[in-house]
C-alpha cells in the first residue's frame, strides 16, 4: 500500500524523535552499512539507472541532463568516498554553544541538535540523493526526498538500499522517505506541522515557486545576480583578471558575475582594457550610456540590471562613486555574492559592511563563494535568506540548538519577591 | 502626508542599508540621545499616556490591561535603565564566528551582522516600544513597530522622541517606523521583499494567525503546553516542590506547567502527596483513568492534553514508562519547555536529547525558561520554531552573519584543472 505524503511526513517525524538522540557510533555504523549496501547492490542500481537513461534517450532529454542522470562505477566511488569522509567528521550534535551557571548547582547549556524533518527537492543527479540523505542522518535529521522524475528508478533503488542498510544497524525506521510525484511536493509545502526546513535545488523559477508557496523556512536562492565594483583607486590589471574569472570561469552558475560597476574616475582608463580582455574571452558586453562614451558596446537597458544571464554576457554601469555602487547592488542585487576591487582596505571594509549580501569579497573572484572552496565539507545548499543560515551552507545548516538546564530541585519562587536569591550568571568555561 | 505600509518598509530598508555599517560609537551615542530625549519629553509622553488611559477607562478595558498601559515616572526610569545597560554591552555586530585561510593571502571570515528590517507586533505595554527599538538599533536593524491600538498616543509620542533623538546624532533617518492600524499588519505580512523577520508578541491566537499568514520567518510561540515527567526513581518531595512552582508561581505565562506525567511505578506513592500540595496551592486537578484509581480528581479528556489552561488547572496522566512520557510530550506538546524529575542523570540526559523542545530541564521548574533568568540580557522574544533561534531569544536573534573574503587578485581558474593550486583550509585562530 502506498503511503500518502502526510503519512510519510508523520513517519519521518516519529523516526526523528528517536534519531535525534542516536549516538555518534550508531550514525557512523549506519553510514558504513550504507556504503556496503550500495556496493553490494551496485548491479541493481546500475540496472535501474539504465532504465532511466533509456527513457531519457527515447524522450530526447537534453544531452547535459542525460549526462547528469548517469549513475555508474565512478559516481558510486564518489558517493562512497563521501560517506567515508562524513564518517570521520566529529558528531555535530551535542556541541556546546554556550554554558552558564545560573546559580550554584543550576547550570544552563545551549547545545547543538538536529532540526527535525528536512524536505529536500533536488535536481536530476541521483548521487545528490546519497549525499543529502547521509548528511541528514549524520546530523540526526529525518528527510523527505524528491528527486527529478527522470531519475525515478535510480532514486528508488538508492533510497531502498539506504533505508535497508540503516535498518540493519537499528536506525529508527522511517527517517528516509521518497516522494515520487510533483503533487507530493505541493502537499509537502503545506505540512508545516511535520516539515521543519525545505531545501530546494533546481531552476530559479522553481526555487521562487517553492519560496512563494510555503510557510516552512526555505534554505535556497532564487537568483544569483552578482556584482563586481571597480573603485577609483583599483589596480586595473588585477581588476581585469578578477572580472574575467568571475564572468567566464563557469558561466552557468549562481556565483558567476552578471553586472560590473565602474567608478567614473577610472572608467576611461579601465574600460578599454576590460573590453579587450572580456571580448577576448568571448563575452558580449552591454553598457550604460556613460560606458558607451568610452567603449563601443551594446546598450544595456533597465532589465539588464536585474537579469541573471548565466551566459557569456555582462552588463556594465559607470557609477558616480562608492555610495552609488553600494546602492545599485543593494537595490538590484540578489544578496548572493558581490566583490570590490580597490587598493584601499578601509574602502573594502566599508563595502563589505554596507553591501547586504551573503558573500562580500575584496579583490577576488565571485566564483569563490562555494562550500567546497570555503572548506565547509559537503554543501547542503546556498542561501540568500536573512535568517538561520546564509551563503554556502554546510552541515551546520541542518542544526539548531536546545537549552538544557540541570538542577537539583530549584524553583523560581526562591528567586522572586523580597528575599529573592540572586542569579550568579557566571560563564562555565571548562565545560 | 501619511506613508503607506510599503513605503514605510522601503524607507526602513533604505535606512538599514546605511545603519548596517554604523559603528558602535554612533549607535551608543544614539542610545544616549534617546535617553536624554525621553527624559526631556517626559511631560509630553505622560500627557499622551493620560489620553490613552482616559480612553481605556471610558471604554471599560479590563483592569490588568489598563495597568499595563500605564507609562509613568517609574516606567520611564525602567526604560532609561535599559537604554543605559544596552549601551554598555559590546557591539554584537562584527563578532567573528569563524576564520579560515583558504590559501596564503586569501582569508575567509564569517562575521555577525544585522538581519535587516524587523517587524515587531507587541502587546499593550508602551515600554516595549522603547525596549524593542533600542535593541534593533544596537544590533543595526531597522524596525517596523505595531503596538496595541489602546496605546496609540503613547506609542506615537515615544516613537517620535526616539526617531528625533537618533536623527540628532546622524543615525540614518527612517530606521524606525510606526504602523498604526490593524490593516497595516496584514500589509506588512505580504512585504517579504522588505521585511526579513517578524516578531509577534500577543495572544496565542494572534501569533498563530501571523504564522499562518506570511512567508516571512516568524520568531514566536503560539502555545506553551509545558510538561513535567516524574520518573519512577524520582524524589517525591523534590517533585512536589518543582511541580507546585511550575504550575503556580505565575499561571498566566507560556512557561507554566500544563500537564504532569507520572511513571506508573511511582504513581501510588507520589500522587497523594502531589494532590495535597497542589490542591493546597489552589490547583484544580484533572486526571486520566489510572490517575483516578489513586486519587479522587476530575476526569481529564482528550482535549486536556492539548490545552494551555493559563490558570490554576493541571492535567495528570500516568504513563507506562520513559518512552511513553517522551512520546506524549513530542505528540501533544508545543516544543516550549519540558522538565524531568529523576535521580538518575543518564535518564535525564536521554530525556533532554529525545524531547523535541526548545527548553529541556532536569530537576527544576519550567518557570526558569526566560531570557532574564537565563542571563541573556533583554529578551527579544521566545521562539518554538526549529530554525534560526529557539527558546528565550536575546539580541543574538536579531543577528545573522555574512562571509567576508579578503584577497589580493585571486581567481578560481588557478584552483581548477590539471595544475590546480590547492586550498590550505587552515583555521585562523588569533583573529
Amino acid at each position: 500500500m502506498k503511503m500518502d505524503t502526510r503519512s510519510k511526513a508523520l513517519a519521518a517525524q516519529k523516526a526523528f524523535h528517536k534519531l535525534s538522540s542516536a549516538d555518534a557510533d550508531l550514525k557512523n555504523a549506519a553510514l558504513a552499512a550504507i556504503e556496503r549496501e550500495l556496493r553490494s547492490r551496485a548491479a541493481i542500481i546500475f540496472e535501474a539507472n539504465a532504465q532511466d537513461l533509456a527513457a531519457a534517450k527515447s524522450d530526447n532529454l537534453p544531452a547535459p541532463l542525460q549526462k547528469r542522470l548517469k549513475f555508474d562505477e565512478e559516481k558510486l566511488a564518489e558517493v562512497c568516498a563521501g560517506l567515508e569522509s562524513l564518517r570521520t567528521i566529529e558528531d555535530p550534535v551535542g556541541r556546546i554553544i554556550s554554558a552558564r551557571e545560573l546559580d550554584e548547582g543550576l547550570e544552563l547549556y545551549q547545545v547543538a541538535c538536529p532540526i527535525g524533518v528536512i524536505g529536500v527537492i533536488f535536481e536530476s543527479r541521483p548521487d545528490a540523493l546519497v549525499q543529502i540523505s547521509s548528511l541528514c542522518l549524520k546530523s540526526g535529521n529525518a528527510v523527505l526526498l524528491k528527486g527529478g522524475s527522470e531519475a525515478s528508478n535510480t532514486n528508488r533503488a538508492l533510497a531502498d538500499a539506504i533505508a535497508e542498510a540503516a535498518r540493519s544497524v537499528a536506525v529508527p525506521d522511517g527517517w528516509i522517505q521518497l516522494l515520487e510525484t510533483r503533487t507530493e511536493i505541493g502537499e509537502m509545502l503545506k505540512l508545516d506541522s511535520y516539515v521543519d526546513l525545505i531545501i530546494p535545488r533546481g531552476s530559479n523559477e522553481f526555487v521562487k515557486y517553492i519560496m512563494d508557496n510555503t510557510n516552512i523556512h526555505v534554505l535556497g536562492h532564487a537568483d544569483g545576480i552578482c556584482h563586481a565594483y571597480i573603485h577609483s583607486d583599483a589596480d586595473k590589471e588585477k581588476a581585469a583578471k578578477i572580472i574575467v574569472d568571475s564572468k567566464t570561469q563557469y558561466v552557468a552558475v549562481c556565483n558567476a558575475l552578471e553586472t560590473l560597476l565602474v567608478h567614473r574616475d577610472i572608467a576611461k582608463e579601465a574600460l578599454p582594457l576590460l573590453k579587450k580582455e572580456l571580448e577576448g574571452a568571448g563575452v558580449l558586453l552591454k553598457g550604460c550610456d556613460i560606458t558607451r562614451e568610452f567603449i563601443d558596446v551594446d546598450a544595456a537597458g533597465g532589465d539588464d540590471w536585474e537579469t541573471e544571464y548565466l551566459d557569456l554576457v555582462l552588463s556594465i554601469k559607470v557609477v558616480d562613486g562608492f555610495s552609488d555602487a553600494v546602492d545599485h547592488i543593494n537595490t538590484h542585487g540578489s544578496h548572493h555574492t558581490d566583490t570590490i576591487i580597490t587598493e584601499d582596505r578601509n574602502t573594502a571594509e566599508r563595502f563589505m559592511d554596507s553591501v547586504d549580501s551573503a558573500n562580500v569579497f575584496f579583490n577576488c573572484s565571485t566564483r569563490f563563494s562555494d562550500g567546497y572552496r570555503y572548506g565547509l565539507g559537503a554543501e547542503v545548499g546556498i542561501g540568500t535568506g536573512k535568517v538561520h543560515a546564509r551563503g554556502p551552507v554546510g552541515i551546520e545548516g541542518l542544526l539548531i540548538y536546545k537549552w538544557k538546564l540541570y538542577g537539583d530541585g530549584q524553583i523560581v519562587a526562591d528567586y522572586s519577591g523580597p528575599n529573592a536569591k540572586r542569579f550568579t550568571h557566571r560563564s562555565i568555561t571548562d565545560a
